[in-house]
C-alpha cells in the first residue's frame, strides 16, 4: 500500500541539513567572474575585503568545494523557525481537480516573513565573528531588511538599512518591524551619501530604486569604519546559504520516496530560486538524475525572458564590481509593480549561466493573473502568500491545469517563499480593479539594454 | 539519560485529537446558565435557536458530555494549520538566565493570525449543515473576524463582519485581509441598524465598542433570513472548540513526561485561556493533578481583578441574553488600550465560576511593561507577538525571574495566542514613547458597575 503523505512533512531537529552545497562545484561552466569596473579584470579576494566580510568573500569566490559545513551558532539560530514545513496542497489539488501532486516549501513562518533569514543569520554571524561593528544593507519590499534587522540583534550588531523611498513610504510597518529589532531605517535616495544627493539633484521626485539604495548602502559601509555591507540576494554566498531550502525538501521528499516531474520558484535576484534547486541541480548537473527547474518572473520586470546576457552594473551608482548576468540593463525602472522583490533589473551570475546553459527554463507572468492564483491559494490553502511567491504559485497551478487537461498525475514542488501581510496595499489594488498589468515595450527594453558598459 | 527536549514539539498529524474536551462535565459548579433578559428565566435551547445554529445552541446548553466528536470535515481543516507547535522557549531562558522551563504553545501560524480559527470553522461548519446562507459577527482587533472569513470561504457561506470603528480605521489592512476571504466589512456604529443609528445619534464621534458591534451583528442575524450570529469568544461553545489547544499541548508534554508547575494565558473573553487550559483544569477538578493556572488582563480592563461577578449585559445595546461572569459593566468603556481583543467588559462563564471557585488566579499588566516584554520575546524568540498574547508573556517573564531569584526549575507553559504584524502602530507608539498605561480608577469602574441589571 502506498504511504499515506501527510499535509505538512515537518522533519525532525536533526535532520536539519549541517552543511550548505556549493552547486557551483557541480558546474562545468562556472558563473562568470566579478569584474572590477576600472580595470575590466577578475576581482581579487583583496580587493573585495573593504566591501564584504573576509569569509563571506571566500564563499563568493569558492567555485570549488561542494559542501560547506554551517557554524554551530547559525545552525542554533536555525532551530527557531527551521525546518520548514513541505506542504502536500491537497486543498488546492481538489480546487483544481487535477491529477497533479503538488507540494510547496514554506518559508513565510518567521517574523521576516520569508526565506531572507536563511542567508542574514549567516551574514550577521561571519561579520560579528570578523569583529565588526555593523552592517549596512538595502532593502526594497522589506523583507531582506527585516531578516537583517533580526540577525544582527540575534548578534548585537548595528544595522543600517536603506529602504527604497516607495517602500519606506507605503510600508510604514515594515519599517516598524525593523525597529523593533532596533535597526535604523532610511528612505532612498537620502541626503546621507554623496550618491544619494547627486541622485536626489538629478531626480528631485524620484521615489527611489533597489539600484539606488544599493548604491548608498556601499558607500556608507566602506566610508565608515568597523562596517561591511551585505546583501539578500544575487551573490554567490547567498545561494550557498539558502540552499538549506533544497536541502530540506529534497531530505523531505526522499523520505516518501517521491521524486519530483519540476521545481518551480519565483526569480528576483535568484536567492530563493538558486537555494531551493540546488541539490536538485546538482543531480542534473552530474548527470543523476533530470528535473524541468522554472524560474517565473513579472512581466514587468522580465531580465531571463526578455534580458541579454552581459556584464552589467550591479547598482545605480555603479560604485560595485560588474557582474555577469541576464539584465535589462542598471538603469530599467520597472513601472508599477507590487511584487517589490522582483524588481532587481539583473540576476544571479549562478542562475543566469545555468539558463544561459539550458539547464533551466523561464516564464514571465503579467501580474492581474499572479494576483489571481494568490487569491484562490490564499482561500484554499490558507496561507496569504506574498506577491513574490504568488508568481510561482502561478506557473504551479497552471502546469497541474495543463495535467488536468492530459490526465497526468506529475509532481510539481514550487517555492512560497513568504507571507504578505505587508502587502495588503497590493491585495487591496487588486480587489478595487486599479492594479494594471505593465508590460515594458521592446524600445524600452532596448533603450535600457543599450547603456551596458562595454566589456566582456 | 533525559530525553533531549526539541526546540519545537509537533505533533504527528494522526495526533490531532479527535475530540474536543467539555470541561463543564467535570466542574461541580456549573456555569451559571443564560437568561432571557425579560423573564429572568433561563433561555431554553428554542429561544436561542433564532440567534445561534441550533448544533451550537446544544453545544452550549450541555453541561454534562465529556467529550464531543470532531467531525471529520473540521477535522480536514484543522490539518491545514494543526498541530501547532509547543515551542521550548530555550532561547528566552538564555536571555533571561533563569532555571526555569518555560513552553509555550504557537497558535499564530495561520493568515487569521491566531487561534481564533479553531471554532470559526467549526461554527461555520454547523452554520453550513443546517443549511444556512450566511452568518454575522462582530470584531474588535480583527483576528476573529479574519478567522471567520476564512472559515465562510471554505465552506462558501456569506460572512458580514461588523467591525469596531477605531480598528476599521487603524487597521485598513485586516478589513483587506477580510475582503481577501470575501466578507464584507461595515464598520460600526453603521446606519445599517436600528441599534447603530440609535448609538450615533446618542454619541455622533463615537469610535465604537465591541459592545456594540455585537448588538449590530446579532440585529442583522436575527432579521436576516437564513442568517445566525456566531462570537468568538466568551460563549461555552467557544471554549469547547478551544480545548484543541489544550489538549494538543498536553499530548506533546505528555510525549516527554513533562508536568507543568503553571500554566499562563492572556484572558479577555476567554477563548484561548479556557481552550488552553481545559485538559489541565479537568485534572485539577478531578483531583488527579494539581496546577497554577493564571490569568493575565490588561490592567486597563481588569475584569477579573477588579470586576464584580454578577449577571450582566453581553451587549451594549442588550440584544442580547444576560449572562453571569465577572464583568465591569457593559457600559465599560476602556481608554486607550492597543491590546484590542483584551478590551470585552466580561469574562467567560465558565471561567468566571472557576475564579469564583479559587480553581485559578488572575494578574493584570500595566501596557507599557507589556510591550517590554513583547520586545523582547520578539528579540530573542524570533516571534513578533500579538499585543493580547503579550500579556500572558510578561507573566512568563516575571514567573521565569523569581525561579532565578529562589532558584527554582519550575515548568512554565504559556498560550502564544498570536502574532501582532496587524499590530505595528501600537508597536510604534511604544516605541515613539507616546504609548500610556491607563488604569481606570475606582470611581469609574464602581460607576459602571453600577449599571448592572438587578437580576440573580
Amino acid at each position: 500500500m502506498e504511504q499515506k503523505i501527510p499535509y505538512k512533512i515537518y522533519l525532525n531537529e536533526n535532520e536539519i541539513p549541517t552543511q550548505w552545497y556549493n552547486l557551483r562545484a557541480d558546474m562545468k561552466n562556472k558563473p562568470a567572474p566579478l569584474l572590477n569596473p576600472g580595470t575590466g579584470e577578475p576581482m581579487k579576494a583583496e580587493e573585495l575585503y573593504g566591501v564584504f566580510c573576509e569569509e563571506l568573500v571566500k564563499q563568493e569566490l569558492d567555485n570549488d568545494t561542494p559542501y560547506i559545513d554551517i557554524p554551530g551558532e547559525i545552525l542554533d539560530f536555525y532551530k527557531m523557525y527551521r525546518p520548514s514545513p513541505l506542504v502536500r496542497a491537497y486543498f488546492l489539488e481538489k480546487a483544481l481537480d487535477t491529477p497533479a501532486k503538488i507540494y510547496y516549501k514554506f518559508e513565510g513562518n518567521n517574523t521576516s516573513g520569508s526565506h531572507k533569514l536563511n542567508s542574514s543569520i549567516a551574514q550577521a554571524y561571519y561579520a560579528k565573528k570578523q569583529g565588526l561593528k555593523g552592517v549596512t544593507t538595502e532593502t526594497g519590499a522589506g523583507q531582506w531588511g527585516t531578516a537583517l534587522s533580526m540577525a544582527c540583534s540575534y548578534f548585537g550588531l548595528d544595522c543600517k538599512v536603506f529602504m527604497v523611498k516607495v517602500s519606506y513610504e507605503q510600508k510604514p510597518f515594515r519599517r516598524e518591524v525593523m525597529r523593533t529589532y532596533g535597526a535604523s531605517v532610511t528612505p532612498s535616495p537620502s541626503d546621507k551619501t554623496n550618491i544619494g544627493r547627486k541622485i536626489l539633484e538629478e531626480f528631485p521626485g524620484t521615489t527611489g530604486s533597489l539600484g539606488c539604495a544599493i548604491s548608498e548602502a556601499v558607500e556608507v559601509a566602506t566610508s565608515t569604519p568597523g562596517y561591511r555591507y551585505v546583501l539578500g540576494s544575487v551573490l554567490n554566498q547567498v545561494l550557498l546559504h539558502q540552499s538549506i531550502i533544497g536541502l530540506e525538501t529534497k531530505t523531505a521528499l526522499d523520505k516518501y520516496g517521491i521524486k519530483p516531474d519540476m521545481i518551480i520558484g519565483c526569480a528576483g535576484g535568484g536567492s530563493n530560486l538558486g537555494g531551493l534547486i540546488a541539490p536538485f541541480m546538482g543531480e542534473k548537473l552530474r548527470g543523476e538524475a533530470d528535473y524541468r527547474i522554472i524560474a517565473v518572473e513579472p512581466a514587468s520586470c522580465p531580465s531571463f525572458t526578455r534580458g541579454t546576457y552581459a556584464y552589467d552594473f550591479c547598482d545605480t551608482g555603479k560604485v560595485c564590481p560588474l557582474a555577469k548576468m541576464y539584465t535589462l540593463g542598471s538603469g530599467f525602472i520597472p513601472s508599477p509593480n507590487h511584487a517589490g522583490g522582483l524588481r532587481y533589473h539583473g540576476m544571479s551570475s549562478i542562475l543566469s549561466q545555468l539558463y544561459d546553459d539550458k539547464y533551466m527554463e523561464a516564464v514571465s507572468v503579467p501580474q492581474r493573473r499572479v494576483f489571481e492564483a494568490a487569491e484562490l491559494f490564499a482561500r484554499v490553502e490558507g496561507i496569504l502568500p506574498a506577491p513574490e511567491s504568488s508568481h510561482a504559485i502561478r506557473v504551479a497551478i497552471d502546469e497541474a491545469l495543463k495535467c488536468k487537461e492530459t490526465g497526468e498525475d506529475k509532481t510539481i514542488v514550487f517555492g512560497l517563499t513568504g507571507t504578505g501581510y505587508f502587502d495588503m496595499v497590493a491585495y487591496e489594488n487588486y480587489h478595487d480593479g486599479t492594479m494594471e498589468d505593465y508590460i515594458p515595450t521592446d524600445e524600452e527594453i532596448q533603450k535600457s539594454i543599450s547603456t551596458l558598459p562595454q566589456i566582456g
